[in-house]
């Protein structure tokens, strides 16, 4: 497998775990979201598997790395679907889950904008690009879950959300250039993450939106 | 085209009448699709055609069998347009067009699962990575349809849809593994899903959806 | 650069400018599109970056032109980033941006109709496939934009628009196809989908949609 190769030659094994996690955290994020518009588990299990392989699916689509990770690797499947499953019979047990979703969610997105922009790196591509591939890596499993389960996106929904990605990524690419040893990139661009998500989700942070002041027929 | 000529070497030549009535059932729900949007000809032609050859599409690009299948075969489109045409001047006829429609889409589900498992595999992936392959082919055409059309998917209206497909690519792929003749596999695999999809049609037969009991905020 | 390269040598100049001209007017709604969100500045830039290249990334995927365009040249998404600043601090300025974009758009779809006709052409692929990837390259970005801002793509809202790109991409291949110089059929293309466009947003001008006649329960 291409991609589980370079990762490990090219960022510390705890991003191997934390890419498993990252893998399980959004591969529940699709299964919650079948749970809400009442799916049979084979609905969950597709949901689960869109949400956690859609955004390196697109990468690896856009980048020419195909077959796409998934396809040469099943145990990302498995895992998803083993995720999926899980939820189907557990889900009604926690009232908090939500808010534990959240915080995975977190770290998974933390993991995710580090590893796409390092696999980004390794096909060759500019810093610049890097950074939109490492926000898209990140955020397009979710949003494919919500475009799909016709639920708002967390595009709309005014959070401090790509905004963390977006810095997370550019700490570890800027880092990168500035030619910092990798393990420290990643780690600082995992933490600046993790820790704008955090606090975001916290105290409720969120930039000044738009507000529009004109026509509205557009 | 490659495609094609896989097709003709690896499954039944009943399969390729198959595909074309799939491609042709597809276009049909797609143009329908625009005639409840009350769209021009143009519209009817693009729809018929996104839904047609959009899930073996998104096939292609993940397996990285570019050019994807129909820029090299334009007989993909040709057929796709006329059968747009068709619809936009006969589909006032039949009052009853849709449960006619529910039983070709669901023969050309029962195709294009045992079609996406075999070029799939064609093209050395493993099978439980093609099994999730075939359930993408053949139904994210409808998928892109219903998205673009801004109606609810087939993914959330609770029917035994993916499921049967699902099933389907599992008996054609476990067949195949078990060294079982392809003509078997693929018979068997098409029936498999042509069977549970009838009678879910037939008996209005849904799977038990998950029943939510927690909090809906998410 | 594949593609700058293609561009430069099989269509006119002008083109080049028309392409980034393109490319800042997609930009310009995508950042639109974000303001009636109320999202924040990062969103804008997210949106504006995705609205703009949307279409051609899709083009070179389906095409196998991976990396796709925007990956090797990284001036197509600091260009797009900048016309989401300037929107983000001035869209409040003009009551009439919305005509102005229109517009704007109508000269955008226009040149990209015919650059991917051109790029399509250039991969290879037959005139009839040549013509639905160019309809899918101007459009393509739209509709995500829309998909992903929750909606009604342009699809649905039964102007001609799709139908401005399809005879504007049909007249520069046919021309092509009938050996006429290419830069005459580049004008000609361009010129046929700007009238069309222009003269369906002057005079409100649209094909007679579909009108349903039987059931809806689709």
């Amino acid at each position: 497998m291409i991609i589980d190769t370079e990762i490990l030659t090219t960022v510390p094994t705890i991003f191997i775990l934390l890419n498993w996690f990252g893998i399980v955290v959004f591969a529940i994020s699709g299964a919650l979201a079948a749970s809400r518009k009442e799916m049979d588990i084979i609905g969950f299990i597709i949901f689960a598997n869109i949400t956690a392989i859609g955004g390196g699916t697109v990468r690896d689509m856009m980048l020419g790395l195909t077959p796409v990770f998934w396809v040469g690797d099943y145990h990302y499947i498995i895992v998803a679907t083993i995720a999926a499953i899980v939820v189907f019979f557990t889900a009604h047990i926690s009232q908090s889950r939500f808010t534990l979703l959240l915080w995975a969610d977190a770290i998974g997105i933390s993991t995710f904008c580090v590893l796409g922009a390092q696999i980004s790196i390794d096909a060759g591509i500019s810093p610049v690009s890097a950074i939109l591939m490492a926000v898209i890596t990140s955020s397009f499993g979710g949003l494919i879950r919500d475009v799909l389960a016709g639920e708002n996106s967390i595009l709309l929904r005014q959070e401090i959300y790509l905004t963390a990605i977006f810095i997370g990524s550019a700490f570890y690419i800027g880092f990168i250039e500035l030619s910092i040893d990798k393990n420290i990139a990643a780690i600082v661009g995992f933490l600046a993450c993790l820790l704008i998500r955090g606090l975001a989700l916290k105290y409720s942070w969120y930039f000044p939106g738009y507000k529009s002041r004109a026509g509205r027929d557009y």
